[in-house]
């Protein structure tokens, strides 16, 4: 097609190139109150919970488990998985991890878990 | 790794090569209020708006153009684009394309517009 585009789409993988550093999510749009965040991953995060919302990861690149009360998921790319509000999970990259997080805006990456590995909400990118 | 997950995350192309017709949105997963939904297009779609939300469309296979009143948009693999709540738009696949759509629970694929297009929602695969 000879057509041209007029505005521009957001391109997830250009997006998490440009994440200066790991476990440091970046909003990337806006959906009425959530906010679509891209994060790169790397070793093994803190057991946290989010008491008031569900958290849908979506991995892009690489190969993320996520550690639950009962088990542990693994998502490879192109798979979304869902934790409930209020569920103590543990996101654990294997290698490098792409990552797509959909959750409403504000919500804290340690969760009522607080401590050194908090990041700061609503940074966009 | 020796490791056997215990929960099974939601593998998006698969789940999209299950649809059975285009057009037709289909559940795959719920956050909070809102649905995660797997398409397959081809062709045009009809003009339409949803007068009290943002829609989000994350392309998974091939190219889509989102028409806009003032233009339109070109999205390919992992390209992402919201409309805003009250934009007309109009969804035209070249060629096929599966996508995930993110929304509010219960938002009907042709808006206000309705008509013969106009699928079953809160339907799941």
């Amino acid at each position: 097609m000879s057509e041209r585009p007029t505005h521009r789409a957001i391109d997830l993988a250009e997006k998490c190139a440009a994440i200066p550093e790991t476990w440091q999510p970046r909003v990337v749009a806006k959906l009425n109150d959530y906010h679509f965040k891209v994060a790169r991953l790397e070793g093994e995060f803190i057991w946290h919970d989010h008491a008031d919302t569900d958290e849908a990861f979506l991995v892009l690149e690489g190969r993320l488990w996520i550690d639950l009360p009962d088990g542990s998921v693994k998502l490879g790319p192109g798979e979304l998985f869902v934790v409930p509000a209020g569920v103590r999970h543990r996101p654990r990259a294997d290698g490098e991890v792409r990552l797509l997080l959909i959750e409403p805006r504000g919500v804290v990456n340690t969760g009522s878990e607080g401590g050194g590995r908090t990041a700061e909400t609503d940074v966009w990118i």
